[in-house]
């Protein structure tokens, strides 16, 4: 008999306070009210109307209000692959090179569970997307942690993102036997690097050398004000090992429809699809249907430029106030998070920090500080390194910008009450 | 290095072709053209007026398009625990005795990944829905077969679900010190039994006696033509052990809208929570909001009496050609599926059935027969049996009920197709 039936499987016990209910806490206790949450990274406005009204439409059809296809809506995957196969310069079977999961997050599991054994490593550059780390180690994967360096003077100076590096001796002395997989985010969350040519075909090509499946998320896809480069693309060898990971939530302005997708060669696909299938069996069907739309007309509405010229357009308008403060940041080369530098910032000696606070590296203290006096909700990136490299980020903040114009400018305005703590 | 990258994890290599597939194979080999699908259990039909009403009008609302709290909306974990603590006999505290997952199905798998450790075991009876065996197993479970036998003359009369049995000494058997959970599913796909309060009872008392999580499988809840127990309300000590699982997709016929829930106590909730977090991360938002709005509304609609008095038509109308062709069948007590026993069809000598159906028990046969020749699908229900029990299921078909009445009407047409083969 079991003695006691209400212990947890390990694999979800004993976690520490995760960061959004810190955040959340600070809201709570805060001096300026409504908190300006430029936190987590969700859109403040909706989808464009050609999206919205895409999904009303399926809502009043049987079909779209019934099961999916487990692998997706046939629609949605001819619309992705006749929307990548021009990223990929070959026509993308959407029957056997495109699959579609329940957002991005669960298409990431479905692949480390579609190929991972017990005891296999992937390896993962810090700072990292958090679900990452559990989605690895639900089926018996171990993470192996590469940092990425931020700028040198990255606390003197504004920098750009391209600047924060890897150390490919670093990641190729990380590869052993038991590595099967590699993460690739570009456009990077959180620090907004867009990943060279350069710095790809090297990871490829170790990826190759040593036979490691790479699983390149590029959520952020549509969103680069610089060159941007698929590694799934670079070469036929480098494309056999690729899957690559894309959201239509993060596309088009909607991260709560929970619709994402996988590129790659039908001998990978198969495998995330049998594992989808397991996890979630099927995929949110109306909502399908709207992406399906949303693919096919976004061309014609100019939506792929105008979302990145909006979105560059947010970065720069939160950006002169950090200019006006004199604060450096990390000018992002894609995606919506700009990574600030709060070196400069004194925090006023024997401030009241909770003790779950106090106990973690100063950009957790910085953030609960932000939040609660002068009501701007950041995120600590910390969160997303190891222990033993969080020294790197702990000056640093993380500013989501996808938010209405009027939300920026209330978040400028709250910002200048840092000016006092600037030394 | 790894010598083959490509190669897939056990958990989702190597299975036989699906009966879904094998469905579809057969309805394309057909005869007769369409073919009526009686098979898989989506709706013929559109969820009511006022929910899908609802799910326009969320999609309007910025905060209903992004990401929703990890343990689901509180308007809908409210909405869930307003309409279910009649049924629990207290008011079920919304933040901590609900939780909100993508579809049922994710909420099992999250269940058995908040509790189950390599090697434990868990207890299914058979015919179980087959999505349980790749959830238990994918966190390193055991299953255990009991199987529910089909009523002693169920090849020569009609009979009631009901009369499908348990053995409460094999049950009992099957239960050791590795015991970790129980699977229960009440109204049952695809026998259509409610176990009745004794039954329950009986389960409920073996688990408590041993420490077993029951997860009870509830998703056919609204849709009882007997009473209805559910076993976590039996008593407090089996209460503590229970997990009751809930769909949206079911309640208000949208199988493709992938909302499930969880209700217990907060001791096993926050466990459930927690897997969920980490598989999906949040469930799709803008039909979240719908659900809590169909679940406020529905009484006000007469929506549930509505439900079960149109399911239950349904049933009697496809069984009138049973009774017609004097074909036995197993008369649901809940849900809507109806399971004919078709040990009277005799299949032509020498009939061309592809390998991989004549290698199949006779129910696959039937099916594929059925599909062919009259062109109606139905599920042959060994797909849901071991080998070793499988024998028991091999005359009987699974029916789908939940069409519109016309599909009904030429369904029982094409059934009379089978008069001449009918000894």
């Amino acid at each position: 008999m079991v003695q006691d039936p209400f212990k947890p499987a390990k694999r979800v016990s004993g976690q520490r306070q995760d960061v959004w209910s810190i955040v959340n806490e600070a809201a709570e206790a805060s001096n300026v009210k409504p908190m300006v949450n430029m936190g987590q990274g969700f859109f403040g406005y909706n989808p464009p109307d050609f999206v919205i009204n895409a999904a009303k439409e399926a809502l009043g059809r049987v079909e779209c209000n019934q099961y999916s296809p487990t692998k997706g809506r046939p629609r949605l995957k001819k619309a992705i692959a006749d929307a990548y196969s021009p990223f990929f310069d070959h026509q993308l079977n959407p029957d056997t090179e495109v699959t579609i999961t329940t957002g991005a997050n669960e298409g990431m599991l479905s692949a480390f569970m579609g190929f991972l054994e017990q005891g296999d490593e992937v390896i993962v550059f810090e700072p990292f997307f958090d679900q990452y780390i559990s989605n690895i180690e639900m089926p018996g994967g171990k993470v192996v942690y590469v940092p990425l360096r931020p700028p040198k003077d990255g606390d003197k100076k504004t920098t750009s993102a391209g600047e924060w590096s890897l150390d490919l001796k670093e990641l190729e002395a990380a590869i052993n036997e038991r590595t099967r997989m590699l993460v690739l985010n570009s456009p990077h969350n959180p620090i907004g690097k867009v990943f060279t040519k350069d710095e790809l075909q090297a990871i490829g090509d170790l990826c190759v050398k040593h036979n490691i499946i790479i699983l390149s998320d590029e959520v952020y896809d549509r969103l680069y004000y610089v060159p941007f480069t698929r590694i799934g693309n670079l070469s036929p060898e480098i494309a056999r090992l690729t899957l690559t990971v894309g959201s239509a939530g993060k596309n088009f302005y909607a991260t709560g429809w929970r619709v994402g997708f996988l590129i790659g060669p039908e001998h990978l696909i198969k495998y995330v699809s049998a594992a989808h299938t397991r996890i979630c069996f099927s995929s949110v069907s109306p909502l399908q249907e709207a992406t399906a739309v949303a693919f096919e007309q976004a061309d014609a509405h100019n939506f792929w430029e105008d979302s990145k010229r909006e979105m560059q357009a947010k970065v720069k308008l939160f950006c002169e106030v950090l200019d006006e403060l004199d604060l450096p940041y990390s000018i992002p080369e894609g995606g919506y998070f700009v990574m600030v530098n709060l070196a400069k910032i004194k925090l006023p000696e024997g401030y009241d920090f909770p003790p779950h606070v106090a106990s973690r590296p100063r950009d957790f203290q910085l953030s609960w500080f932000l939040i609660k006096e002068v009501g701007l909700a950041a995120i600590p990136p910390t969160e997303f390194f190891t222990d033993e490299h969080a020294y790197m980020a702990e000056d640093w903040l993380r500013f989501a910008v996808c938010k209405n114009d009027d939300v920026l400018e209330l978040a400028k305005e709250r910002m200048r009450g840092l000016r006092k703590y600037i030394q």
